[in-house]
């Protein structure tokens, strides 16, 4: 009996969900996950190994997870069976057979996440599960002029909540970008991997200089500062997505 | 003692409530909106006058209402403390004086509704509460040239559920237009006003089309017929959005 390594992505609507780990009398999307995967190959234990942990509320539009079985199930069947046990604010949107030792949080070479933020009036009833908000209508150009001095390689620990165990706090952000997309604001960062509620705490830093409370300069000497009590709070998790992991090119995600 | 005419626009997320209409032991736009506004005014009665009602899980992106009201506040503060008293699933976007005549239903012109399909796939969570659904990819195109015939002045009684007292079946639509938004197809319609579920009902009736289990020239032998139960099913609430009411020139809505 062969046991294959199954690479799943999926899709989740944080809002019910008490963060992706399994947590005693909580709702999670890694039990949730695990129940209907268990539903499916009729195996006793099956344990997803997660690119990353998402906190309570936050959403992904494209996690990857993958997850040992011995099922014989062809994967196009495995999604629509595993889907069919799911509820309906999490879906997997595609699976494929991956080698033995591939890892989703280990090999993942980058992420990228996406802050939304809904501002300039008062938070649309449509928006209030998808985004943060904020009174003030944004200046999206200081924003992005004071984004630009975290683009690198840079010791992040001013924007990590403590998390033990950490290694180290040097990432490197590839793309920190802010734009306007009608009534909300999108900052979207890429990196090869993210601290500890970094991309919420980079973005409540953003805010402030959005809103006028800061000068652009303040972000350039809050990174040098390494103090975490220096930058912005952390923004609120619904405003949080996932967007994507990146493998390296010989374990690529399958087209959706 | 002045009493003034108060026209609201207001934006609401239909998930959570049992529709517009005020029903014992249930939870309503009408009532909720009364009691904030009450909470402003401190008036002990006031009754929005709405421009049509929505059914349970319908969303509004603009609404319009008039209530008849002593208070001496101004119209933005109103919005303000309205807004303070309301849940985040209801919103006013606006509120003007209009002339004491002024009827949100008698005096609409014109209103626009929106129905949303998520198709081609398992339903997407980020859309559940916001969308129709059809495992099936739609045929856009299909579906835009099906609809043409209903353009104009018709008894539009095939995609009518009954209602008691409605005096005619005739109604215009100047607009019906079918487009595809990503994952998303968009049924557009514009019309002098609609009859009970008629925009839910056209909306199943072409899907019938897009999936391909309907020939294009259905949908004009339908309309000919006069009858409800040739018709598609009525597509289900969640997808239906009252994007916008229009009214003559002169009691013209402001601009958000």
């Amino acid at each position: 009996m062969s046991v294959r390594n199954l690479r799943l992505v999926i899709r989740y609507d944080g809002t019910d969900f008490a963060g992706w780990q399994r947590q005693p009398g909580l709702r999670t999307v890694e039990e949730t996950l695990e129940t209907a995967i268990r539903e499916i190959t009729r195996e006793p234990r099956v344990r997803p190994n997660v690119s990353g942990r998402t906190d309570a509320g936050v959403h992904a539009v494209a996690q990857v997870v993958n997850v040992y079985s011995t099922t014989r199930l062809p994967c196009d069947i495995l999604v629509k069976g595993i889907n069919a046990k799911l509820p309906d604010d999490v879906v997997v949107r595609s699976c494929d057979d991956v080698p033995q030792s591939f890892c989703a949080n280990k090999d993942a070479v980058r992420k990228t996440y996406r802050y939304v933020v809904c501002d300039g009036g008062p938070r649309d009833p449509f928006l209030r599960r998808y985004a943060g908000h904020c009174w003030h209508r944004l200046d999206v150009d200081a924003m992005a002029r004071a984004a630009a001095c975290l683009v690198g390689r840079h010791d992040f620990r001013c924007f990590e909540t403590e998390w033990p165990n950490r290694m180290s706090s040097t990432r490197t952000i590839t793309r920190l970008t802010v734009s306007r997309f009608g009534e909300t604001v999108w900052i979207d960062a890429e990196a090869d991997g993210f601290l500890y509620n970094m991309v919420r705490a980079i973005a409540g830093t953003l805010m402030q200089v959005g809103r006028g409370h800061w000068p652009e300069s303040r972000v350039a000497e809050i990174l040098q500062s390494g103090d975490r009590r220096k930058a912005g709070p952390t923004a609120p998790p619904e405003g949080l997505f996932l967007l994507r992991v990146a493998y390296p090119n010989h374990l690529k995600l399958p087209d959706l």
